[in-house]
C-alpha cells in the first residue's frame, strides 16, 4: 500500500503564480521521490514491483505500451529504451486506436498502461481488453494510488510525483520516464544487461534531480525566448530516436496552453513534407542532444536555416552548436543518454510556460480541455 | 520481369492544368492495373509475387512495415489490415527512425518497404539493416521496377501506377494500399481466412476503381469546399482506426502543397490537447466512415462544433450526416471497410489540389520539396 506524502502546501501554489510553474519546479523533488527506495548499490530492486513481480517478469518476451496524450509520449520514449537497452521487442499505441480495433497481441507481453489519474477511460478500457488476452502480466505506471488502473492492474508502479493540478502535465510525464526506465531496467537485467551496465544506468537516474535543477536554473534564458515566440501563431518541434517524443511533447505543451500551432516530426521527415510550411512565420525547435544523430539532424536544420525559418536549437553545450544569424542555440548540461528525454522536457515545458503567460492565456485551465479524460 | 506500359502521353499533363490532377484522375485506371493479372477465381495469386513466393511467405509469423513520408501513411493503414484481417502482428515504422537505433526485429518477419521511386534513401538504408537481422524475406511496394530497393529486396510488388511526377504523391499512395492488400490477403489466406471470406474482401478490391471514378466526379464539389477553406491558415483532420493514416495523408497533401498548417490527430487524440486549438480560424476536417468507430467520432466532433470550431465530415452517404450550422457534409459512396482508406483518399486529394490551385502556389513543384528524397 502505497501511504500519500500529500502535504497541505502540496495543493496550493505557494509564492508559484500558476501550478503549472510549481509542478515544474517540483521536478527534482518528484523524480528523486519516484526513485527513493527503488534501489540497492547501485541496482533496481525488482520487489519495487511487488511480491508477484519475480513470476510474472520471469515470462515477459514483449512489451505493449498504451497510453494516451502525454502519458502516450512517456511510452513512446521508453519504446527506444525497451528496444535498444533492454532488447525487448516493443510496441506502443493509443489507447483510443487499441481499444477500438482487434489488435494482435503476442504471447508472453507485458502490457503497460501510463496513465497519471489512472482513470482514463480510453486506457482503462485498453487494460480490460487485453485482459482477455493470453498476455504475461498487466503494469500500470500511475500517480493516484487509488485509481482503477491500480486496481485492475497485475502490478502498479507509483510515480511518486505529489498531486498534479495543471491540466498540462508536467511533473507526471517526466516520473512517468523514471518509472519507465525502473521497468526497463528490470527487463534488462533478465535479458543479459551486464552488473555494470545497470549500475551505469543507474547512477544516470541518480543524477536526474540534479541534472534537473541545474536546467531550471536557465528559467530567465526560456523566459526571453518566449518573447520572441509569443506572436508566432505556428511551430514545428523536431527529435530523433528518443527526442522525437520529447519534440512531440514540446509540442503539446505549447499547443494546450497557448494555442499556438505546434506540430512535431521525426526530424528525417521533414523533407518529405512538412518543409513546405517553413518560412519566417513558422519557427523550428530542435531537440538535439550530441549522440550519433546529432550530425543528421544538423544537416537538416541546416537546410532550413537556409529556406528564412528561424531556428532554435536545444542541444548539449559541449555539442559545439553556435549561434549564427537566424539560429539560436540553447546550451543544455551534458548528461547520459538514457536521461536525456526527461533533461530536455523541462526547457520545453519552460518555454510553453512563459509564451502562455505572455499571451495571457488561462494556464492551468486552457480552453476545452479537462485534467482527466474520463469519459471517451 | 515488369515491362513498362509507360507511352507518351503518360508523361504530359495532356488536358489537365496540373500533373498533380492528372495523376489524381488517373487512378481509376492505375488501381485497376495494379490488379490487373494477379487475380484468378476471385482469389489473389501467390504467383503475384514471384516464384519464390510460397516459400518465402511460409516462414512469415509477423510484419514489419518501414517508409517514409506518404508512403508511410500507406504502411500505417496496412497495419489495421494485415492486423485485424490476416490476423498478423504488425509494426510499422518511419525508415529515418528505424534505420538510426537498434531495433528488435524477432525472427519469421517479414520486413516490407513502401516507396513509389524505389530510391528513398532512408527506406534503402531500413532495408540494408534489416537483410544483416534474421527475418524470413524482404519485399517491396514501388513503383519503380529498375529501382534499388526492387534490386535489393528478395520480393517485389509493383504499383502499376505509371509515372508520378507530381511531387505531391497521388496514384502512388492509392496503388501501394492496392498492392497492400493484396500481400494481406495472401498472410491471410495462409492464416486461416475462409476462401469465401477472400472472394468477398477480393470482390471490393475489383470494385475500387469503380467507386473511385465516382467520387472523382464529386469534383466540383470540392472545388466549392477548397474556395472556403483557401484563406485559412490551420487546419485538423481527424480518422480513426485505418482512415487515421488517410486523416494524416489528408494533412500532409494540404500541407505539401497549398502551405497551410494541417495536422492530423487519431480522433480519440482529441481531448488530450489538440482540442484546445479549435477556433473559428482551424476547421476540423473528419474522415469518417460508416463503421462500428462513426458514433465515437460523431460525438467527440459534436463538442467541437458546439465549441465555435467549422467541421467538415466525410461521411458515407448511408451514416444519416446532416449539414448543420458549422457542420458541412460531404457524402461519399457506400463501400466496403476493407476499400475505405483508399476512397476516403481521393476527396483529400482533390480539397488539397483545389485549394493549392486557388493559392496560386506552384502545384507540381512545391517549395522546398524534392520528388524523391534520395538524400538523407
Amino acid at each position: 500500500l502505497h501511504v500519500s506524502s500529500l502535504s497541505a502546501d502540496a495543493v496550493d501554489k505557494g509564492t508559484y503564480r500558476h501550478f503549472m510553474q510549481k509542478e515544474i519546479f517540483e521536478q527534482p523533488t518528484a523524480l528523486a521521490n519516484t526513485l527513493e527506495g527503488r534501489l540497492a548499490g547501485e541496482r533496481v530492486l525488482e520487489a519495487c514491483l511487488g511480491p508477484k513481480a519475480a513470476d510474472l517478469l520471469a515470462r515477459v518476451k514483449r512489451v505493449r505500451l498504451v497510453a494516451c496524450g502525454t502519458s502516450s509520449h512517456a511510452g513512446m520514449v521508453a519504446r527506444y529504451w525497451f528496444e535498444q537497452i533492454a532488447k525487448v521487442p516493443c510496441q506502443v499505441e493509443l489507447a483510443s486506436e487499441f481499444r477500438y480495433r482487434d489488435p494482435v497481441i503476442e504471447p508472453d507481453t507485458l502490457f503497460i498502461t501510463i496513465s497519471q489519474s489512472g482513470e482514463t477511460a480510453d486506457t482503462l478500457e485498453a487494460l480490460r481488453h487485453a485482459k482477455g488476452k493470453d498476455i504475461a502480466a498487466s503494469l500500470v505506471i500511475c500517480n493516484a494510488p487509488e485509481s482503477s488502473l491500480v486496481r485492475e492492474s497485475d502490478i502498479a508502479l507509483m510515480t511518486h510525483a505529489g498531486p498534479e493540478r495543471s491540466v498540462a502535465s508536467t511533473k507526471a510525464f517526466t516520473t512517468q520516464l523514471m518509472a519507465l526506465a525502473l521497468v526497463m531496467l528490470l527487463l534488462a537485467r533478465r535479458n543479459g544487461l551486464s552488473a555494470e551496465e545497470e549500475r551505469r544506468h543507474v547512477k544516470s537516474l541518480e543524477s536526474v534531480a540534479r541534472v534537473v535543477e541545474a536546467v531550471l536554473q536557465q528559467d530567465r534564458q526560456l523566459q526571453k525566448l518566449a518573447e520572441r515566440l509569443m506572436h508566432k501563431n505556428h511551430a514545428l518541434f523536431l527529435g530523433r530516436g528518443a527526442m522525437s517524443p520529447v519534440a512531440m511533447e514540446g509540442a503539446l505543451k505549447l499547443k494546450e496552453i497557448s494555442y499556438i500551432h505546434a506540430e512535431a516530426y521525426a526530424a528525417g521527415e521533414l523533407k518529405h513534407g512538412p518543409l513546405a510550411l517553413v518560412d519566417e512565420h513558422m519557427p523550428v525547435i530542435a531537440v538535439a542532444p550530441n549522440d550519433e544523430l546529432l550530425e543528421k539532424v544538423k544537416s537538416n536544420l541546416q537546410e532550413v536555416a537556409a529556406r528564412g525559418g528561424e531556428l532554435i536549437v536545444f542541444a548539449d553545450r559541449e555539442a559545439g552548436f553556435k549561434d549564427a544569424p537566424g539560429v539560436t542555440v540553447i546550451g543544455m548540461p551534458h548528461a547520459d543518454e538514457l536521461i536525456d528525454p526527461i533533461v530536455y522536457t523541462i526547457p520545453m515545458q519552460l518555454l510553453a510556460y512563459h509564451v502562455a503567460v505572455l499571451r495571457g492565456t488561462d494556464v492551468d485551465q486552457p480552453r476545452n480541455l479537462a485534467k482527466s479524460v474520463t469519459v471517451e
